[in-house]
């Protein structure tokens, strides 16, 4: 296996204390001991969440809890609204399709967010009743950051669900889901959580509860209504993947030794010096509206990104991602989120700039 | 975390060798390093699955793959014929139902298997096109294996598609999709190819993907087409379970390295001795056409399944099944696909000639 250092917005370095716990003999899912662990991690994502309400886990990767979000809270023919500023904006809208509801797309350019006022006219602009919105909290592929309370409360005063992927937010900014009045928020594993791929989570408010009940898409296998059920026995309607949720005993154990304050605090505080560092070396940031998970760099053309990804692989063992969809070649990523320490970006930076100096590029400023 | 030996059907023991590359550090998914393994896993499970097609492998349980092949294979009102014998065939039922298919199920008792003369009466009795059949090849709750191939032979004379549940059989007895003419076949991870939870797989035949063509049930994290799709340029269209697939290239490597026939024959020998000794301890077993994956023992009250499953935790450690649904407390049932040895089930034998003795309960011929 590669020695790579991972500077990737997920997945995302996996502690050594988190990989050992999940390389031990595998324990049974059926019994005494896998529900006590799974009624403490279920209980130790509510903070995170920002929700006294179940937060439900399956075994999928993170699209598989947008599914089950939208194929839970929406009726055929109903008319969902998505925000559109990148990917997984774009993922909604595509999830909405693949179920057949009537969506609404508000599109914004890549690398900005939607304002209120944004979304609010264009709530108002919709000829049906709106039955959700899809709203993306980090937008992975562009490094911006939604202000979601704000989105919320716009969705909220028109009667509307407010259903959020903070898949790549969780463990990295602050979510209030219960003062904000989000009705579903979906997050994954291989982020602020540093584990590996293959838990989904999704939280639904009493609202989203409500419209559960009269949901008429079909679905089993993400059937949430079910998941509640059994997680109140302390278990879930299929196999879990037990080693994921053995290893998110001992991530939300670090992430609480560490206290989550003082995780957010160290997520801005590194996005902020890596945002400093990129800016000094005399290229621009993405993002106006930045997310303390991933720092996106562009648009440029001098230096080409994806050059600077593969120099800072090949002379470094550094792995960053480049862009995604209409930006690729564009832009490039750092990621920030999860395992970190302020000398890892000192260190990312270095190696930047010394991949820039090598390739005799100096910054576009 | 309790050393407790596991002979229960899945989750089975994990093999040291395939714990220690699922804990080295995590790799990025979208890398050369990765498509590699990826591809590599792909072609690796095809001769257990007896097929040269594509073998897509999604982040989910086991029921993921079911529900991914149904909705993949299936339109709304066709007809689908479901096999029950047991929990796991009653989860096809209960898929069509979810995805409002027109579910026609063919019961048999618990223990028991369909003939290929029931399921020809009953499918020349159905009054629409049955669409698909959907079979269970080892089913886990009562230990009873299907003769796949006869059953799909009847299936397909009707011209109807023959989706195969082969959770519990894949590594543990051949299958032979295209020879036998399956056009879907499903399995998971934690199973015979001794890796933890997580990993689903889904292999079709060309009807099947012409009928996936035609196929209009909403799916979007299980839509085949777009997984067949993404595994030609060797990645998936989601995050992949990363840690899975390179426990699972250890996994194929160890099966390999011991020959697919050995692997059959150890699973043959293996279930003999265990249906031998049970026998010889005066117990009945539950399946008169057995599985080489799960034992069951039953029915019986005295001794008390429970009890003897208890016993045999609290005084040597090893975790058994008890029986599931309607059998809960009538049978048990001792896992013995994976990764075991002679010696495992010798052990397993003893313990129970032990307990029973401790007890002072006495076979029940």
């Amino acid at each position: 296996m590669a020695l790579e250092r991972l500077f990737t917005p997920g997945p995302t370095p996996i502690p050594e204390r988190i990989r050992r716990v999940m390389s031990e003999p595998i324990i049974h899912h059926r019994t005494a001991e896998f529900t006590e662990i799974f009624r403490e991690v279920s209980l130790g994502l509510q903070p995170l969440f920002g929700t006294k309400e179940d937060v439900l886990t399956l075994a999928a990767s993170g699209t598989g809890g947008l599914e089950a979000a939208l194929a839970n809270c929406c009726r055929t023919g109903q008319t969902l609204v998505t925000v559109n500023a990148g990917k997984f904006g774009e993922r909604w809208t595509d999830l909405g399709r693949a179920y057949r509801l009537d969506v609404a797309e508000l599109t914004v350019p890549y690398g900005q967010v939607a304002t209120p006022e944004q979304l609010a006219s264009f709530l108002d602009a919709q000829p049906h009743t709106v039955q959700a919105v899809g709203l993306t909290h980090s937008e992975t592929s562009t490094g911006a950051l939604h202000d979601i309370a704000e989105l919320a409360r716009v969705a909220r005063d028109r009667g509307t669900l407010v259903m959020v992927d903070a898949i790549t937010s969780l463990g990295v900014h602050p979510i209030r889901m219960d003062e904000w009045g989000l009705d579903a928020v979906v997050s994954g594993s291989q982020k602020g959580l540093m584990l590996p791929p293959g838990l989904a989570f999704v939280a639904l408010s009493e609202m989203g509860r409500r419209a559960m009940a009269h949901a008429d898409l079909p679905r089993f296998y993400f059937d949430l209504a079910e998941a509640a059920k059994q997680l109140a026995k302390g278990t879930t309607p299929f196999t879990p993947a037990i080693s994921l949720i053995i290893g998110l005993r001992e991530s939300l154990a670090m992430l609480n030794e560490e206290g989550l304050e003082q995780v957010f605090a160290r997520h801005a505080r590194l996005a902020a010096a890596c945002r400093d560092g990129v800016r000094s070396l005399g290229l621009p940031l993405f993002a106006p509206s930045p997310s303390n998970g991933v720092t996106a760099v562009g648009e440029i053309t001098t230096p080409d990104p994806d050059l600077l990804v593969k120099s800072l692989r090949a002379k470094h063992g550094m792995r960053l991602a480049g862009g995604q969809g209409s930006m690729k070649g564009k832009i490039f990523r750092i990621g920030h989120m999860g395992a970190y320490t302020d000398q890892d970006v000192t260190d990312v930076l270095a190696a930047l700039a010394e991949v820039m100096s090598e390739l005799k590029i100096e910054g576009v400023r």
